[in-house]
C-alpha cells in the first residue's frame, strides 16, 4: 500500500516509521518540507526535531499535497487544531475516494491546561472532517492511546481495545486488516458505528489526560471488560 | 453508618439495596414521597414503578431533606438534569460537613437521542455540586457503569476500574472504603485528583453510550490496563 501520513509530530513519526517497517511505500506529509527540516530546536513538548529524527528515518517528506495525490490511504496525524487546514492543504481532489484514518485529538490549548475539546459533544473532529471531505472514507481509531502503544499494543500488559467508528464498512474493514497487521488481536476492535460516534472516542481524552496526570505517565490503555460468563 | 440515597430510579435502587445489605441504616430521598409511591406505571426506561420495588425493599423512603437529615453520608443518584434542584430540595444545611457521593450523570435528551452532556468539557456536574454546595465534601465515583456493577463488581471477568475524585482527601479515603467493603478490589480504585476531574469520568459517557449501542447490553466495564514491566 501507498500510504500518506500527515503530520511531522510525534504521533505522524511513529506511525510513519511502523508503516515503512511493514512494507509500506510512505510519503510524510507537512506545510513546508523546507521549513519542517530546517527547524533546529525540540517542539513544544520537547521532542527532538524533525531533522533529527529523519536522519535514522529516511522516509520521503513532501507537502501535504504531494503526500496525499500519491497515496491510496491517508493518516491524519496533525495536530487536531489545524487538522482541516492540513487536509485542505492535502486537498480535497486528493482525497477523494481515499480511506482517510483519522488519529488525531481536538485538543484546544488556548485557556491553557488542561486543554479542553473543540469541537465537543454535539459534533467531533472526525465528523468535521467528513462532513467537509465528503469523498473521503473517514476512519477514526486510535486516537484513545500514546502512539507507541498504536504501533506496538505489546507494550500493554493484558488484552486492551482500539476503537474504529466510520461511515463505510468497506474502509473500517480494511482499517481493521492493517491494525491487525500492526499486531492487534481483531478481538481487541470494537467497531462503535458510523463517524458520528467520534465524539465518544474523542471524549475519551479529558480522562486519558487526567489519568496521565495520576499515574505519571501515558504507557496505560483502556479496555472494555466484558461481563463473567453465566453459569 | 446512616446513608441518605437520593433518588429512586434504578441507580437510587440498586444502591440503597446494597448498602441496606451491608447494614447500613439507609433512607431513600425522593422529591415527594407520596407521589413516588402513587406511581403504578414503568418509567421511561421500562422499569417497574418504586412500590413494587419497596414491596421487596421495605427501605424507608423520606423528602429529599427529611433523607439527608438523618445521614452523615448522601448518595447522589438523581437523573443529573435534575441533581441541583434535588440537593437544593435535600437543603445546603443538611449536606453541611458531609461526604457527598455524586453518581450522576448530566445527560441532557432535551434534543432526542444520544443525549449529549451538560455540563461539559470545561465545566462538570460534580463541580456544579460541589461549587453550589461549599460545605459538602464531592466525591464523584462510579458513574462509569451501570448500577448493577456498581454495587457487584464481580459481575465483571477480570480486573476492572472505579475512578474516584474530589478536594477532600478524607472524603476520597472514606468513599474507598466504602468500595471496597461493597467488593471493590483497592487496586481497582483510581484517585484521578480534584473535582475537577469530574470532566473526565463524566465525558466518558459518550462512549458508554456508543458501547452499549454496538455490544448491544451494559454488562461492561473499563479497565486501565498498564504495561508489561520492563525485562
Amino acid at each position: 500500500m501507498r500510504y500518506a501520513v500527515l503530520g511531522t509530530g510525534i504521533a505522524g513519526r511513529t506511525i510513519a516509521a511502523k508503516l515503512s517497517a511493514l512494507g509500506h511505500e510512505v510519503v510524510v506529509g507537512t506545510r513546508d518540507p523546507e521549513s519542517t527540516l530546517a527547524r533546529s530546536t525540540p517542539d513544544a513538548m520537547g521532542n527532538p526535531p524533525f531533522a533529527t529524527w529523519h536522519e535514522t528515518h529516511p522516509i520521503r517528506l513532501a507537502s501535504f499535497s504531494e503526500a496525499t495525490a500519491q497515496a491510496d490511504t491517508v493518516v491524519n496525524a496533525t495536530a487536531g487544531a489545524g487538522s482541516i487546514q492540513a487536509l485542505t492543504a492535502a486537498g480535497a481532489e486528493n482525497l477523494d475516494g481515499k480511506v482517510l484514518i483519522d488519529v488525531a485529538n481536538a485538543l484546544d490549548f488556548s485557556a491553557g491546561m488542561p486543554p479542553t475539546l473543540s469541537p465537543v459533544n454535539t459534533d467531533s473532529l472526525g465528523e468535521q472532517i467528513q462532513r467537509t471531505f465528503p469523498g473521503a472514507k473517514v476512519v477514526k481509531t486510535l486516537n484513545t492511546m500514546n502512539s507507541q502503544i498504536m504501533v506496538a499494543p505489546d507494550r500493554i500488559a493484558g488484552p486492551h481495545t482500539v476503537f474504529v467508528c466510520g461511515n463505510d464498512t468497506g474502509a473500517k474493514k480494511a482499517v481493521t486488516e492493517l491494525l491487525v497487521s500492526i499486531g492487534w488481536p481483531e478481538s481487541a476492535v470494537i467497531d462503535l458505528g458510523d463517524i458520528t460516534a467520534a465524539r465518544g472516542t474523542e471524549m475519551v481524552l479529558p480522562v486519558w489526560l487526567r489519568l496521565y496526570g495520576a499515574l505519571g505517565h501515558t504507557d496505560f490503555n483502556f479496555h472494555i471488560q466484558g461481563a463473567r460468563a453465566a453459569g
